[in-house]
């Protein structure tokens, strides 16, 4: 099996299009491929020959007797084709394409015409128009970035070349180490969904983090970020919030909400934590891939000064981090180090006048009891308390509690000793932050992340729906030309799925109307039906609310004779009788299928408010029951459906 | 007359409770006032003689022959009284009680006695529990922080002692320039309103700060809120966002809305931009110091990376900047300097080969068209275009735009030699950021800064109410020991107010009825009137729509004969007669007295969904015609009201 592994592993790597000038993209992967220490064969390909960075450079790939895994394709877009089938002949597994001008030129044809040549003889395409791939595995840098790329836990799979570039430059800025880096580009043929399978089962991975802003094959990906968010945090920076319209929004669905709601509701489905910038994402990925999972969400804050402590408490409500809440247990555990100045309520307050053995043991204290999960330690800089003591403490806690499913993180307000206590304890991956949010924020997304680890369920119940009923009838109703259902037809797909309607029936004489007037069943309501009255009210063409025969009879009566007072022209077909049902809630539920995410499902508020109130949730389809609940407990108007028969007293009540 | 400008520039400074021991905070404050360069006289006062970094120690301030104009006042919390009756006999204008202990821990009593004490001699009181104030104007740093406060545009009031400290290291590291920065502790005498009306009217300052806990006097605070975002940026941090429910709760109003909910609508509707984290709070202050008013707020990106450019167009949504969209106008303004492969469309992609004179000249050909307002430039690291040379760039742009009236900002992405250009061009007021979305939210906040001062009007129209009227019907209750009012008198205020009833009367009898249906007018509804009848419908006691006579006596039948079927017993009253109105929008209008904030005005969707959909906006009275529409206009029913008689038909003919 031609298995993604010897992508991110190669036995060895050509260059094609390597090049003897300094700065030229064909001449910096060579480079940055030696410089990363990478252990296996490297093969510059030039027809010119020499040499490339002492490198001997080979004429063809055919000049290469060994078997290559992976190909580097630099050469210019015109070129690419020869070099792809000359790869594809040697064997070569993968072939990362870093050339651009293809699909996102508008030259599609000749992209697909690489991937039939790759397919045929079982090679796998990367791209084309990527900046490479950095393989932490393989001691691998095969990108044309600036190099020095420091191994760690997180790996990212961009979309974006140019942005992957600087998001490298930026992971040397804030000591983040990565595993793995690889862009996309244009995917013809490997994609997120690849990539991402391989990763969330590599061991030295421990977060991944996706740039991504168009999704193809999105029930596949949704799929593979189901999979991979149960064993590993997975960030997703979805770009083109904005970006509306594009699907066409023929279903009500779609007329709804921007696709990027539904994006939203999916991501979330799927467990993924979604960041809208690199900041966010990075602080997150730094703290998930080194923070342990916490045996329960029972947080204190401890601080030496009220304001941080008051804005920590506002950010756990944002972030959905429970405060420790036992005041007596509190009181008893942090009394002693606790002034009679400060608070032991949560937050803990310290006081300013604590320096490290204060905050040592208000931790300890802390994380030796057994309902308390996780500890945010806060410092304002303070005379009593410099940074350099700072440093050491914090090293020092980190270091004892990650190993024991304690999640701690810190956060340090003040000026430039601070600021580098704070760069060198990162370069330690000491997670510590100096913006309270910022650090809160990467607490409650661990917890995020573990919570719907633990709590999602992807098993569905089998359903006892007669599916086949339901086909033949849209085979019937496609088959005949309609892309609707007519009334009947939908009347009996709701009975089929069990969905119940109110008897109803319509009479042409007001014999009919009392002959049938029983199996409606009392109290019932009459509309005339004519083509030529629409607004059935305004003419007085409804009676609600009859409770027996005489009541028809005199309705029959009334509606009969207003309704010609009204339009005297009018043609009246009969009078429907319909069950008076008790007001109840309104509510829609929709489908469509996505042409990017497939089939979809929405549940909310129904009636006039629909358009409006835009209280609505979306998820992909397959749902288990569980996720059901979740999506309509999602809605605002949720507790309307709790009340229903109460609510619908109070309404009917009100009216009256 | 006293005024305050004696506080942030006084001839000479009082330290009460000066220390011999460095570190110690009377000491630390000497230090600090005379290494800031303050020219005026400077007074160490302690029984003990000597002297004080160099400068002679006074006994007490009897020993001072020349006047003083501030007091810093250090000494232990029981000498304190002591130290303001003699700061007030000795003619000092302000003291700075920096001691703690007072309310904060209890001891309100003592804190009024210094007060009481201090205003008989016409002495205020800044404080207790401060760290004292730095002013710029007079290069004054009477604080007990690290010193090295660098000279700005930007002041700071906080309420918080220990994270104003911080805030001022904080300064240090992002090089932003204070004009002031004052601590107000328990605001026992002069609050934040007293500083901000002060610091609004001071040259230096450009943008204020406000880091607010908890609000005294309210009512007063928004007034010198909204007067002053008139005037300068204000930017509020309000923490305790989630400390609900300490308001008694008692009106509708109040159970609805979290307090700060309200506190966020009134901060809004004062113009004040609301941070959540100092972090934020900070990049805004510093573009906000800065930047020139926008001519228009049609805006421009110019990126070299796709991805860059996705996310800035995703925040701009966001924060509300409206990008400029004339595509041919930009096709023709940036096909010059924009390769084939790159786009013209906003945002304008110049591609990953654009170095220093693509952007100069983008820059330049977007701010030369007068339809554009504003520009963002963004980059991504490329070797093509090195730090240096984008340094240099941006110092360049940056002083060439900013006499023009045309804001321009500067992101870029990339590793370590990017980020200590941005540190140094920030150093020189260069507004330049590492984040897209941080920088984009610069932008969108001086917009927003801006719009609200051109769009908001603050006069109020005449009101033709009988108040005097209302005063005496809601005295009437209040006298008779109510807090509610009866149906009449609710009708007599609705009436009086000049809303609109539907007509109504009580038949006794069906020939009562008939003498007066056509009084309430027809159609109408009929309701049984009965003490034993609660739950109308239910026992057939409502018949709706009746369009005359004899259908008057019909239903007068058809109730009486139901009602006493479903209880034999019922005493029946007799049966009102209402004009039945047209199914409408049900809406709420509310009002209360905060304890803390006034008088607040409530408006949202009324119904059975004022509770679940919590659709309510809120105000600070009083509000005129604009201010009551832009709150209308914020609920999200809104729509519904704009189509009141369409919707309102839609749903009779549906329920129908």
């Amino acid at each position: 099996m031609n298995t993604i592994s010897s992508l991110f592993n190669p036995s060895a790597v050509a260059v094609i299009g390597a090049s003897h000038t300094p700065g030229k993209i064909g001449h910096s992967i060579v480079k940055n491929i030696i410089a990363s220490g990478y252990r296996g064969g490297i093969y510059p390909v030039n027809p010119a020959g020499g040499e490339v960075c002492g490198l001997r450079c080979f004429k063809d790939m055919e000049a290469i007797s060994d078997p290559v895994d992976v190909a580097c394709t630099v050469v210019p877009a015109r070129m690419v084709h020869d070099a792809v089938l000359a790869c594809a002949l040697k064997g070569v597994k993968y072939n990362l394409i870093i050339t651009s001008g293809f699909s996102e030129t508008g030259n599609i044809e000749e992209e697909k015409k690489l991937v039939r040549t790759a397919r045929d003889h079982g090679m796998r395409i990367v791209g084309p128009n990527i900046f490479g791939l950095y393989s932490a595995e393989a001691y691998m840098d095969a990108t044309f970035g600036t190099g020095n790329i420091k191994p760690g836990p997180v790996a990212i799979i961009t979309q974006s070349g140019a942005l992957g570039l600087a998001m490298i430059g930026k992971t040397g800025v804030e000591s983040i180490g990565l595993s793995a880096i690889v862009s996309v580009g244009n995917k013809c043929d490997i994609d997120e969904s690849d990539l991402l399978e391989y990763l969330v089962q590599q061991q030295r991975t421990k977060v991944i983090l996706m740039y991504i802003e168009g999704i193809k094959q999105g029930e596949r990906f949704i799929r593979s970020l189901k999979k991979s968010t149960r064993v590993k945090p997975v960030v997703v920076i979805k770009a083109g919030r904005s970006a509306r319209g594009a699907a066409a929004a023929a279903s009500h669905t779609g007329s709804l909400a921007g696709a990027d709601e539904i994006v939203d509701a999916i991501l979330k489905q799927c467990g993924a934590l979604r960041a809208d910038s690199i900041a966010e994402a990075f602080s997150w990925c730094t703290y998930l891939s080194n923070a342990p999972e916490p045996a329960t969400e029972q947080t204190v804050i401890i601080t030496n000064g009220g304001g941080v402590g008051v804005m920590a408490t506002d950010a756990c409500e944002r972030y959905d981090i429970p405060l420790y809440n036992d005041s007596e247990a509190l009181r008893d555990i942090f009394s002693p180090v606790t002034p009679s100045f400060g608070s032991t309520k949560n937050p803990i307050d310290i006081t300013g006048g604590a320096a490290a053995p204060e905050y040592s043991q208000a931790l300890d204290a802390a994380l030796d009891h057994d309902r308390i999960g996780a500890a945010m330690a806060l410092y304002c800089e303070t005379a009593v308390f410099p940074a350099a003591d700072l440093e050491k403490m914090l090293e020092d806690i980190h270091r004892r509690y990650t190993d024991l499913r304690r999640p701690v993180l810190f956060a340090a307000v003040g000026g430039e000793d601070i600021e580098h206590a704070i760069i060198r304890l990162r370069k330690k991956n000491v997670p510590v932050f100096n913006d309270v949010y910022q650090a809160v924020a990467c607490m409650g997304k661990l917890f995020e992340h573990y919570r719907q680890k633990r709590s999602r369920c992807d098993t569905f119940e089998d359903c006892d729906i007669d599916t086949a009923a339901i086909d033949a009838i849209t085979r019937e109703a496609r088959e005949s030309g309609r892309s609707f259902l007519s009334a009947r037809e939908s009347r009996d797909i709701m009975r089929i799925v069990g969905i119940k309607m109110p008897a109803s029936c319509v009479a042409r004489s007001l014999d009919e109307a009392l002959a049938r007037c029983e199996e409606v069943g009392f109290p019932l309501v009459m509309k005339v039906v004519s083509p030529d009255i629409i607004h059935k009210s305004d003419a007085g063409g409804v009676v609600l609310d009859l409770h027996n025969r005489d009541e028809v009879i005199d309705a029959w009566q009334a509606i009969m004779q207003r309704c010609l007072a009204y339009l005297s022209s009018a043609r009246i077909d009969g009078i429907e009788l319909s069950a008076m049902i008790e007001p109840g809630v309104e509510t829609i539920v929709g489908a469509r299928r996505d042409p990017v995410l497939g089939p979809i499902a929405m549940f909310g508020q129904g009636g006039i408010y629909v358009e409006v109130m835009k209280d609505v949730s979306f998820r992909a389809l397959p749902l288990n029951r569980l996720e059901i609940l979740a999506m309509m407990k999602q809605t605002r108007s949720y507790p309307l459906l709790l009340g229903v028969r109460g609510e619908a007293k109070k309404r009917h009540r009100r009216s009256a």
